[in-house]
């Protein structure tokens, strides 16, 4: 089959043939693979930013928001059969870990990473297990639900922390309203009636962050910490979710948090720097936030299906590849690019 | 000032001329009523149910659901100032007991209860507590939300509770979309993305249901319980709450049930009565709910402003009292009737 | 190897000579049983109850609470090996389903129940799954253990749920103090400093009770409601833990609650009935409980291994087994018979 | 009466007579002191450390952990009455604030701090409010708990949020084996079965934590992140508390963390500075504690009273308050110091 692989670090992917991945464990299920998102840690890869942590042997293929149709599946799965409709969960775990058993498996103790650390999704064909598979609503097709596989996944698991905590008319600040900051505007706005703040440098973006679910926008134009303040009556926000992490937004929304407020990290880069002292005076939380589990993407799917979650994208044949990742690194790109084998 | 006063039970109460109420402790709130709600229960004390429970003292004036403006205040009053817009709580709670400690003020161990056993808001002035007042947002005015302080509250209540454990997609079921299902309906659109699915034996009622935000409806014509289970794929629902609470609706909630689904009980009548194998086998949960706390009230009011909970409204003058009641006995009513002075 | 199994309903088992299970699934696990608990459930499915319930064919062996040695394990099995020491949970279940993906495991979909309606552990070996086996710490051996496997974890489930919710010194009712009861006792007591009061009918179980950690105890003579109300300073208390469910358990143990608090279904045999004005009006909640799941048996056999929770065990050889049923039947057992192979 | 004075800062402070308290208002409470607690910050009030933050204005009588007997009530008052033994909340709440009113006062939008911005209790007698009242069990005298009414109370406050989490045998490190951590070992130890690891430098202190509860001792030699990590596996503690807040102690604590691990601040004093990368992909919380509400303070006297928490006391004189001051600030003290009128 056609693959986009990883030669080598600091040059170009190339299309290549390749084997089909054959079922080799009882819960092992091929995806033909509908679409794959790219990704900036796509770009992140090539630059050898990865190397260390995935610990991944060259040649491979990358991809890691992959959603498809069943191809094959191993003895032992029961979940998902030849020819449905699925969204990929970015990990494999194991199910048996204390982790995988409390349902919280994405700290999972022997999870792979397909387009990380193993073959991933830039190709016809795609190696999974049966416990990353979700199926898709008769609504809902691979090109549209690919790219929400492990960013929208991440901003959902999110939101779904804030949500349950959020009561109507509280304020939840979001900083940044790109790609995963847009996912979450529209998540919080279904799982919640909290009053939402959009908090963003582009004046476009925040346009955008109103058409879908803003109820007030915040340039962050050096001001924006006291005019959240001033928005909030003076007493700050009750969450906020930074999709940014970093130049400063970290301390800027940690300063717009009221009493008891939670700061909730998505977006990472700098340091979260704050004086003890101050954690508990004013009694705040921090709370990181990784990839959502598989009931996570679950939920998200029935978002999407109840067309509450949606995603703009742009659509590359696989051989086009490297066009859509010039077009990403160049920042061409509105909403989320896939590849369609 | 005028007052619509029961002056014995079984006969039609009168609209007399009474002292107005003044301000008699340091958290006494006096209300210039701007609109009172006239509820079912205004019949029921009349044909004296409430009676021996409440052990009020005839003559009395009654009027359990009103809102207006801050008229005068005691001197520890810090929460409102005169001229404020208020809806009022119906319950005024002591603040001192524990329940009132743990914000579960609704189990308050010294509650005094205006309309049922004191004097309540069918009247130009109402004397309540600071605590039991809350501010309205500049977009709603009193006539707006009275009938929200005691039917509303209680259906809002309920809801949250269902809201903070049903994820996306989810299957709920609304048994009743009258005058508290039909704000139900809205309170879980709001708070929630669970599926809903309302149950009514008037097709009337289920075409309203779903302009307010049901996703399936389902006539309760005997084979209701039958369709729920068709609908939610065979396994039930994760929540039922019942509006009803008479001529079956109890047994059949229970029956709408998933494993590990949760019953909630607002309407009330017959009995609640399951097998304990079958509660144990299924692992089921039921839940009273009772009338909603004051930071349940606040939230309410959240969502009315956000314009996501309304409710139609048909006004009488307070004079014309008899009639409103006339009219909401013989089932004349569409929405709620409200008293205006 | 020897097993004990029933050939035909109402007639006694026989142990007989069957060949040993093997491997046949990649999570299959054979262990080599090192106790096996003498349950009531055994005397029950002789006398036919469980028959159409399990639809298990017969001749078939029996036991359902085991423990002992790993013997052989299948490709995919990666959390126990060979020779290790392990409790076996109850149910083999998918791990593919909404409710295992969700650590909620005991409504899993697809659930088989060795011993009910699947060979059992009245054996020298045993077949479960992975999923099944959690690992013992060194200082617990199976003969001390296997007899929580069920009915104990079953109490600790229920227990964990109730002291998530208790604050220190809120009243928490155990109602029956034999076998599971005195577990819930121990189990209380280790995760809570809720004041306990437990009431039983039989004196001698209530000194037993208050060795293992009652605070009150108070003899169900007729007399009980009111002795528990007055205990809780007449508001009723916070938590009722029913372990009969049976000659009125139920309406009394609702009756010793105050508002909002939550009655706990263990034991079951008779309805719970309560008309649904006095649900709302107390605003109580009423919560079945099935056997825990894996996590929870993880907690438990934790709970074992730091000697909060002990079980008396009388040991009887495989070959004894009508010894033990026997036994069981007449009242002779004090604590829980096991067979040991 | 007798009251210890602060006349300027970095001055001793006197005995001097000044004008008995008054009720002043309908929730007022005089309360005879029977014990006042010594504590640190007196220290730093002298020190002039609280100067601007308190704005309290000269002479005013310190301490701000008192017990004693109900002298007088205002006009309002419900729940305590004359005579009655009661431990006083630190903090005056106005009970009609959001946060008050969902049972969080401690974050009190219009608090008064008796001892640090009003008169406190170095005094024959003190006004408090009603709110802050909790009445003590018959078993409890003042001298026994006024200590615990801030440290202890924060102890408990931080020590129920980790136990509302921890399951039996889950890792819980405990920083800092002194007069807080010391109550926090004894408050975890009562409401949960975590696996308790006790870390400080003191030898002696950790003695002392293993009488009191503490399963494990780690010595903070510079080898103890390791000594911790190996202790839970190679996998870090579900949960820190953090005592110490200094000279390290809280880098060391996000490093004893497992994944989706909580870090709890109490001490406090130099910066949480972690890369939010980090963050991210351990998906870790840091959860700051404040002083505890009105209902942990219930909690606490509740443990109290079962004998559960206990603390070394070491009584003065209310006149011999200088050489109580100079003995805690030379370190002679073990467990705390209290003042008796």
């Amino acid at each position: 089959m056609k693959a986009v692989q990883v030669l080598a670090y600091h040059q170009d992917m190339e299309l290549r043939d390749v084997d089909e991945p054959v079922i080799s464990g009882p819960l092992d299920v091929i995806v033909r693979v509908g679409a794959a998102g790219v990704c900036r840690t796509d770009l992140h890869i090539l630059e050898g930013q990865w190397t260390e942590k995935s610990g991944v042997v060259l040649p491979y293929t990358i991809g890691h928001e992959n959603a498809g149709w069943v191809h094959a599946v191993g003895d032992a799965v029961t979940n998902v059969a030849v020819g449905d409709k699925v969204i990929v969960h970015p990990l494999m775990t194991c199910g048996l870990c204390r982790a995988c058993r409390l349902g919280d498996d994405v700290h999972c103790e022997n999870n792979q990473f397909p387009g990380i650390n193993t073959d991933g999704g830039y190709a016809e064909y795609l190696r999974t297990s049966a416990r990353s598979c979700v199926k898709l609503d008769d609504s809902l097709e691979p090109a549209d639900v690919a790219a929400l596989a492990d960013a929208g996944l991440t901003a959902q698991h999110a939101c779904a922390k804030a949500a349950r905590v959020l009561r109507p008319g509280e304020f939840c600040v979001i900083i940044g309203a790109g790609g995963l900051g847009h996912i979450g505007i529209q998540c919080m706005k279904a799982m919640s009636s909290a009053t939402l703040v959009v908090v963003d440098r582009n004046p476009e973006a925040l346009a955008l962050a109103r058409e879908v679910g803003a109820d007030h926008t915040v340039v962050a134009d050096g001001s924006h910490v006291d005019a959240v303040r001033t928005l909030t009556g003076g007493r700050g926000a009750a969450a906020v979710l930074d999709f940014v992490g970093e130049g400063g937004a970290t301390a800027d929304g940690v300063a717009m948090l009221r009493n008891a407020g939670t700061f909730y990290v998505i977006g990472y880069g700098e340091n979260i720097d704050i004086p003890t002292i101050d954690v508990i005076s004013t009694e705040i939380n921090v709370v990181g936030n990784l990839v959502g589990s598989y009931t996570d993407l679950q939920d998200l799917m029935a978002l999407a299906a109840q067309g509450k979650v949606t995603l703009h994208t742009v659509q590359y044949k696989l051989a086009d590849f490297q066009q859509a990742l010039d077009d990403l690194g160049a920042g061409k790109i509105r909403g989320r690019a896939i590849l369609v084998p």
